[in-house]
């Protein structure tokens, strides 16, 4: 027996157009490349998308063309966010931190047609452009200057009147385009569609995720080219929240500045940039940040002592969030809980250190080679995950078949235990779990709590070939300023919390850890390095 | 170009089963006939549903089939609804207070198999019973005794294990099913699907709408068989909210005492029960309910006065929300905005007394006979909807095809203007508005306006023929306790807000306002009872 309700797809479209017009008043501020600031508004930022989308399509593109971005957070990436879909095209967000050699494959990959491309990031471009079929580059510049054979983005669109919102009956339909970035193999891209992104807006807005109202002011610190901004373009849009976009200035001082001055309530980013904040309000004492309700923080795990000194020295929360790329991104969020009030401090802190619970409609499993783990918090396994903003496959590469089981579930590639609540603790990547003598060893783990540390500002840790052991933990440490790295004391701290047979057989000083562009360490360069430190085999 | 996310179907199943496991040591309280209190939880509410199920299908009950309740709000009513759709059968919540030739109607066009009942509603079972197919009768009661030829819930589930959840792989699959109960016409029914019902859980608890989270303690004051409890229990359900269930006690006393001590943050109903609330509230001082974040409340217009009264004598917020039953219900809030915190106390308050602003992927339209309004916030139109919650057709109600227009839209009957930022505010029932010399005079501002009299507990106007004006407004007014009903007084009242025009002719004095089971005001008895108060035409 079915139902009898309307059949109406669920589409950016309708939650566009809503936008457009209930919350069109609603500001939106954007710094630009000369440190002031823009305000507009939901329905000019919209308008400016549907000009966008008429300017395409005189252009020649077809719906479901692909149009890439290369762009910092400003009100112009947004109108592309916005109008992108809304006029039929796919939305492929670059991210500006590759390596060139990625990004032109990333962009050959995708059949890009077109590029919007803030002026100051043109030597990006220019450094993958001949290897992609890109045909126009629209140029967003606060002069109004483009170079020779390219358009300037805002002349451009001001000689087209907004197109209407496309008719997209088919909520299956294409909307945007992300290519994952990982440590190990080739970029892979993931397809969202119309009906993928509204539910992930959907349940990303609700209330243990990332929930925001019309009462909110957000601040994506997280790039729009990372994971589609963690959705908060499209959720703010849903229920109308102002939002304010930090251009390309990420320095403490300048994010502090906004926060304050425009009043943010609710933000985002990964734990790097909450790093730089907490010694900068440290510094600087008598910001007054206390509207921020929270600010969510994912990416890469999140140490128990980030989020302690922020609460206890400034009353600030954090709450950690997991996802990945192929998740929309937003998959678990350590959201406040009612039944942890009456619980220690100890015990908060250490759900909050957690991944958390998944979000609606995220279905998880952890497996081993046993089969299906126990949600003892203590059994670790591969999580595999299932729902309606997963990925259910990667755009034309089939050699990736093999992160999707048979059942249809697809591999996150991280170790995990899940608590009898549900509660996810990421372990260890699959491929960076320390194998010693046959049993695990989680070097997420001993990075977090090498990271409490107080001469320690940066640690990695790896696992290392070992005459005996087969591997063997190894760490590298980049001290905090002026501090020298002192392996005894470092082992007795780590020996505090874990047992003997975890503690790293060597601690090495570096300058700085190898990064990829999302700000993830390469172990594989450091594995290559290091591959011989306890000897050969 | 198609989007390769996961075909994953969205469904009660998926949530429920996250629910059971993620939330599943979260409180349900609920209050006992006795008055008594039970504490359950998600689990083991679940679990109940689930063992239904088995049973449900051990009685010879196949998908699809309707399965009826007849219930108060308790946690065995909250296992049908859970258990119900999961097991693969279709929950049919019956409004007990409706008449019993009505219930007749419903529970036989329905066809309705078995029925859970509360032993104290037995009575109005019996009423209708004979005239329907119900083949098995489930009884709820605290004393385990059910009258021969009954089953008694607790022992039957009891003999069962608890059935998996069913495999529902189309999200089109029907849920639910409820029958309108309008003051005219005989009742139609809204069979809502897994999909509706999901999109409902998600926008419902956007933050705009009805939002909780795990932090939350949420009482739903309306019934359970009154449109799905306004969507609570799985709006709840999908983020673990702790549930408070007051069972038969809906008096004033009954219910602040469960506010305090059960420390609810969110609660919901209609506004007679706010009324009475605020009555008791003011004689008896001293209560604390400053845990409560806000109540919804909604199922017919909210007087600003009533609004006022809650902030500035107990701080406490009501947000007036508006839906149908074919709306699932919800359909707009009036909820908090951060673009009227520099507005005026006026024009907050005269915000808050509209419907408010509609809910994500609610499409909103008015229209009259010159065809679409302008979102001027003056021209009244009839208003349209539109929306993947929103009723597509009745369940075997043919002759109700005139609620739907040609191009898809829902007519909902209200006569509303529509404001430049979405607002909607509902000026009359189609049906009610007196139309007096050609324009349109609203029955339901001069009523709530009314309502804000001292002397004044309750008004209805309506349109009574008139020999020149062809109808003319008459009021007719329930005094406050001790006050005379002073008409001279009345109309002086009215002309500090309204154009003399619409001063009502007469007001009258009357004992009680007849009403419908859903507590709506019986217009058309009223219509006939004083047809030629004016004179005959």
């Amino acid at each position: 027996m079915r139902g009898l309700m309307m059949d109406f797809p669920l589409t950016l479209t309708t939650l566009l157009a809503q936008a457009e017009r209930v919350h069109g008043a609603r500001e939106i501020v954007s710094r630009n490349g000369d440190k002031s600031r823009t305000s507009t508004s939901y329905a000019e930022v919209i308008r400016k998308g549907r000009q966008l989308g008429a300017a395409l399509t005189s252009l020649g593109l077809k719906s479901g063309d692909r149009v890439a971005t290369l762009c910092w957070n400003h009100d112009r990436h947004l109108a592309a966010y916005y109008g992108l879909p809304c006029s039929g095209f796919v939305l492929h967000t670059l991210n500006l931190r590759l390596h060139c050699d990625e990004l032109a494959y990333i962009a050959s990959h995708a059949g890009d047609r077109v590029i919007l491309v803030d002026k100051s990031l043109l030597p990006v471009l220019e450094g993958f452009r001949a290897r992609t079929k890109i045909e126009h580059v629209l140029v967003i510049s606060d002069d109004g200057v483009a170079p020779e054979g390219m358009l300037d983005f805002d002349a451009l669109i001001a000689a087209h009147e907004p197109a209407p919102f496309a008719d997209v009956t088919d909520e299956n339909q294409a909307a945007a385009l992300c290519y994952t970035s990982g440590t190990t193999g080739k970029p892979k891209g993931v397809l969202y569609s119309h009906r993928s992104l509204v539910l992930h807006t959907l349940g990303g807005g609700s209330g243990n995720m990332l929930p925001m109202s019309m009462t909110d002011t957000v601040m994506p610190v997280v790039p729009m080219f990372h994971a589609n901004a963690w959705g908060i373009p499209f959720i703010a849009a849903m229920v109308g929240a102002r939002q304010v976009l930090p251009g390309p200035f990420l320095d403490p001082a300048s994010l502090v500045d906004l926060f304050e001055n425009e009043k943010v309530t609710v933000t985002a980013g990964v734990p790097t940039i909450w790093l730089g904040i907490l010694q900068f309000l440290d510094a600087n004492p008598g910001h007054d940040l206390s509207l921020i309700r929270y600010m969510l923080v994912g990416g890469s795990a999140v140490p128990e002592s980030l989020i302690r000194a922020y609460q206890e020295r400034h009353h600030m929360r954090i709450v950690q969030g997991w996802g990945m790329t192929e998740m929309s991104p937003l998959g678990s969020v350590a959201c406040d809980r009612a039944d942890l009030v009456s619980a220690s401090d100890d015990e908060r802190y250490a759900y909050r250190a957690t991944q958390g619970i998944p979000g609606p409609f995220v279905e998880i499993r952890a497996v081993n080679e046993a089969g299906e783990t126990q949600w003892d918090g203590a059994s670790m396994g591969e999580l595999e995950v299932r729902g309606p903003w997963i990925v259910g496959r990667y755009y034309e590469d089939e050699e990736a078949a093999d992160k999707f089981t048979s059942d249809g579930w697809f591999r996150t590639g991280d170790i995990v235990t899940i608590g009898a609540d549900g509660r996810i603790t990421v372990q260890d990547r699959s491929k960076d779990l320390v194998k010693s003598g046959g049993e695990w060893i989680s070097s997420v783990h001993l990075e977090n709590f090498l990271m409490g540390h107080p001469d320690v500002a940066e640690a990695a840790v790896i696992g290392i070939q070992h005459p005996r052991w087969a591997e063997r933990p190894l760490a590298l440490i980049v001290a905090r300023n002026g501090a020298a790295v002192e392996p005894e004391s470092l082992k007795a701290h780590v020996l505090t919390h874990f047992p003997k047979w975890w503690v790293p057989d060597d601690f090495l000083a570096i300058d700085a850890l190898p990064k990829t562009g999302t700000g993830k360490v390469r172990k594989t360069e450091l594995r290559a390095r290091f591959a011989e430190h306890y000897g050969t085999p």
